[in-house]
């Protein structure tokens, strides 16, 4: 695998050096995690973004070859892998889906003994012990190899940390206790803490977390390596948890402010998500009260109010999908040039403004020329379908030109 | 006005008609809301959908024409409203945007003494109280004008309803004084129940909610009327809090599930849009034990996953945008022909596989045609004009035809 | 009715004046409630100490005549009102009687949606809305008269703090609304805050505390007036509530420290029991972080630590009932001297020691003399008789002689 | 040691045996805990009781020779333990005393990390842990060495009880993890939950938790060894502890049907102290749903009713303190016969009616005869010694004549 430095021209690079800039500025609050002797070596002053696309191109900018542990930003990977080995329903009747307004170690189990979520430290412990495994041992080199998969090199872990982490794990032993008292944790304690406090003390940088999210983005495979990382459905229900639970009890506020999928881990690291589009990984080790990394908050604040990559940006009507109608053959002949992404909405267009509109007067054939659009969404492609079968009932014959396959690639 | 009824053999209809027999079969469970009689005079087997595109069609199934008190999906209205009044700041140091986890009645303030969320009634409640007016009758005829506005047509209040929600209404009259006593109510205590018992009991069917979705769908401009009903900005940041925390404590799973930002309210109607594209009005008075229509989530949930609705579906990656590189005048002039939406990634296509390729053996014009080009993302936008002026700067030259101008119509 | 003034040489008075003095230099933190202006008004170095005994005489140490509002030291004498109205069976099903751990203001309802206990302010809502009255005036009135009973004097309404009280009383409305949402409020939300508001707002001294505490320590008769204000068991429920409910959040450390039922208020007043002995008022409008007087807490735990008043203070063993045992008429006639109380441990040492002692050798008449015995236990008596009894079944006559009648007084 | 086995004629056992058929027929419900195999083991119909006197005799009703493991029931005895090795500073450091009105097993940590109080798990493990010991097998040693002493005889471990306690024992551990974390536990987890779940398994019977009991009633001093088992103000805060939180959530509810500090088991055990009188054990397997024996519950509140044990009974005043007055040598000698306990309010009624009111008329000596008086309390001995010295003072000559010195035996 290679992978593609670009050249520091790079506008992309340019506007991510800018964001850096700014915010290395502005943003000069936070504190370094303090809660074990090895998080507090961290430089405080560490900065870096970088960005991967689905594509599989990268830009960086900012200290982007500093390592450092990932932390909670494993607990939606790892979520992940378990939805993989158990489905679902299996996973599910574990741990909830539910945004619980509470801090990153709260107890926070339902009616049924859940945890609220798998991205509160008691459901992160839980998702862990259902990885499939033997042992702790063979446990955690699967969401190794997994997240390794997902960054596309092989990880590592940081002894030092996870010794750390296990000599003062009390709080989330005792999570572990009570979720296997409570009958949901899949495994004895040890045998799920110890991968847990393992899978936290991984070392990555901002490449790293941009391409494991830009797997996620790409509908798990990744960019680069091609592997099919996990199905599809799994990386759309990791991103429906972090879209809710990502940002802990100010989840809420993330998805107003920035509204990308995401998750932050107290090493400093962040990643987020632009479905279809890229993965972002930002680092600095500087963490507000939330326990959110303060200058990686602020820089996908502002890449998302610069590049409206908020989830719910209104996203302006296209251009009418209708390029242009040619008649030919005295009329027997009519072509309607489409263009574009025929969603539901275009779908509509084209049936209402072409077909509708056209077939009155001629009683020849109708062809939809395909070759400028570039995809069609399955509601739209059943509209259209449904509006063709309806033609042919009634004698009205309707071609398609579409040398690309784009009507039935959905 | 007109609305526009379509046939019922239109395929859209028919796809709406196939969910509701399915479901209406499949979902028989669930009580009419009985805290108040007015309610339990509901038909408990009304079941009807309604889908309204932003380009003004509507699409019906079932009982469409039945009306029913609006009851909290007046809620993200009322918000809406609120945050054109008052600022997002205005509204956000009354009122918090993080999902509770907890029942739509819950007590949930949080150390700044803000409700949860608008959602929960006593956020509700302060929303309602923040709108402008001099007393509670000016207040709710606002309330009521705007909530017209978004349907398209002049709401009117159920007077029986309303008598009976304020005659019962000492639990939301409670969380009223509690919001006083914390400073977080923006009125007297009735000046802000009133209003919101009676924006509580205005009248809809389910186009008007399927319309008043489908204007926060079109970013705040009514579909039919062309009225801007509300700012860009506040349709975003309406669908924002419908997307974390407009089911209640089912909100997670719904993300899960649906994918769509909805609110229900007891009366058993709800609301659902896709940003973008449409809104969806269903109503079904029997209701699931989390308050919310047993049928309309059904139905919701069928057809996001027919139709692929989900927000965070993955979206195939999209044919190349470049649809054709045409050279002319020996190598002289090159034409690249785009088409599609031009998103970061198209961008990034066109950027490394045109011009970055194309430009090398050539010292002539290269010519982007924008002509099947149906949008231009702002981010794809930088992206291409950054690479124009660093050409430039080259000494390589660089022209547009954009016949639609899409590329200066973000 | 006279009020005894006691001479200041008494030596009860020098202790209370020794105590005062010595807090009144220990004990200088503590702010004067500011919720509500007239309650700034206080004096802050307002401190007065009174004790009534069972007897009716009244000590006093400091500002005795000083005039503050009861506040919440009035919750457990309408409490006794509600209990005297409605039984305990009619208030237990609407308010419970356990300490919640939890503030004064705390919203603390149990399943059945009862407020934990009548001290906090919620049940304290619904108590005085059982009161029986037609309406809140009535409601009032006939707490003010029940309060001045077990006062001795008519106790006056503070109108100007009244006033204030119910125009900031948003969080009291909130909880009697959500009382009454839970259907446990007996009354309309305005009929029980309104007499609520006005008894908090009577006006007492430390006299009446102390006399008010006294009739509760003299199961419910006022020890002056000898009024039965309230019946026995009364008394005993609501010195139980006392007990472990008056000190709100610290009523554990108060039963540690202190170990006297007792009850505080914001007007800086607090009221103490030692059951069958007195009443004790104190008054400070300095109030620690709990809302207790600082000065009152500090003198109570002194008299209680120098007096030996703690409920669980190790009772010494008293000397043997037996004084002495004559034999008389050569062995026919045994006469056993008994003295002091009489409790269950006193009456076994009697049949233990005495009676199947002597019983062996006589053949004649026991005699038990109880001329200076002072009170014979319920318990106590049982066993005497029931050996007594079981003693002429073996043709062994014992007599009783018992010229102040303690035997059967009990 | 002896113990003494009375005469089921003995009147007290009849007493104790009508309570048990009477209970036994009233009370069926409740079921054997189940939550580890060996306690379902337990015969469901075991019922009996014992009440063991300060004095040392001891009376029994049903099943007292059945062996039971004590479970919570020494929660109280192992807190009596780590307050005499730490005293009340050290222990309250760590642990709260306040009632958390939650169940037993409840996560109840206050602001500083400390469980609630010692009767629930959090605060018991927290206990466990203060005892001094090198390791948990030396920690054990030492509870089961003082609880023998409580008991008056060696308890045994029931082993199979404490491994089952230990495999299933995940919830317990959990909360001493999280009090770990919190910076309150003494020792390591293993080391603090292995001696809990051994001192929960130790074995007793009535008659041992009648007498554990009586130890405390009698201020620390085992009724029939003589052994200081712990100090007097150790018994007394432990009874004060036992009096506000012996009965988990229905402590409050307790206080006011039966008012007797009390602590129960799962194992079906119950002890309960009448201070200065008597221990009682009872023993029946089946629990409520509070997890307290439904049958010793309601046999506790027979007693306490029948027999007026309630703590806040009202004490019915005594006769007079003063059995006579002999007026001798021409009104110079006046003897002023006492008798029964005098405490405060008897001491008011002799410096008042006998002493001012004798003075006046004689010049020459009165003296008070404390032959007949049985104790006098420290309030009522200041008040006595004061009055004394003031008419001295006055030139007034008081004699004592007090041939057991109950005078100064306070």
């Amino acid at each position: 695998m290679v992978r593609i430095e670009d050249d520091v021209q790079n506008p992309v690079t340019t506007a991510l050096t800018d964001v850096l800039t700014t915010v290395r500025e502005s943003t000069t609050d936070g504190e370094v995690a303090d809660y074990i002797p090895e998080l507090m070596l961290a430089d405080p002053d560490h900065f870096g973004i970088s960005a991967a696309g689905v594509l599989g191109r990268i830009y960086h900018a900012g200290d982007c070859t500093a390592r450092f542990t990932i932390q909670s930003v494993s607990k939606p990977f790892v979520y992940a892998l378990a939805l993989s080995d158990l489905g679902a329903d299996g996973v599910g009747a574990r741990v909830g889906v539910e945004p619980s307004g509470e801090p990153f170690n709260a107890i926070s189990l339902d009616e049924r003994g859940r945890p609220a979520n798998p991205m509160i430290n008691a459901g992160a412990i839980v998702t862990t012990s259902l990885v499939t495994g033997s042992d702790k041992d063979e446990r955690f080199e699967r969401i190794r190899a997994q997240l390794s998969r997902f960054a596309g090199r092989e990880l590592e872990l940081d002894t030092a940390v996870f010794e750390s982490e296990k000599a003062t794990g009390h709080r989330n032993r005792a999570l572990a206790e009570l979720t296997l008292a409570a009958g949901v944790l899949g495994s004895g304690v040890d045998d799920a803490t110890e991968p847990y406090f393992k899978q936290c003390s991984l070392l990555v940088d901002t490449t790293d977390l941009a391409l494991m999210g830009a797997t996620l983005a790409n509908g798990g495979v990744h960019p680069l390596t091609g592997d099919r990382v996990v199905e599809e459905w799994v990386a759309r229900d990791t991103l429906s948890l972090m879209l809710t639970c990502g940002m802990y009890d100010r989840s809420g506020d993330w998805i107003f402010r920035v509204g990308m999928p995401a998750k932050s881990g107290v090493g400093g690291g962040i990643v987020a998500v632009t479905p279809g589009q890229f993965g972002i990984g930002v680092f600095s080790p500087r963490l507000d009260r939330a326990g959110n990394s303060s200058r990686g908050v602020a820089a996908l604040r502002m890449l998302s109010q610069h590049f409206g990559l908020h989830l719910l940006d209104h996203p302006q009507l296209p251009a009418s999908p209708i390029e242009g109608i040619l008649v030919r053959d005295e009329g027997e002949s009519i072509i309607v040039r489409l263009r574009g992404e025929v969603n539901f909405v275009a779908a509509e267009q084209i049936v209402h403004e072409a077909i509708e509109t056209v077939r009155r007067p001629a009683d020849g054939i109708l062809t939809l020329d395909f070759t400028s659009v570039t995809r069609v969404d399955q509601m739209a492609a059943r509209l259209l379908l449904a509006t063709v079968a309806e033609a042919r009932a009634n004698s009205f014959e309707i071609a398609f030109d579409d040398p690309s396959g784009v009507m039935f690639a959905g």
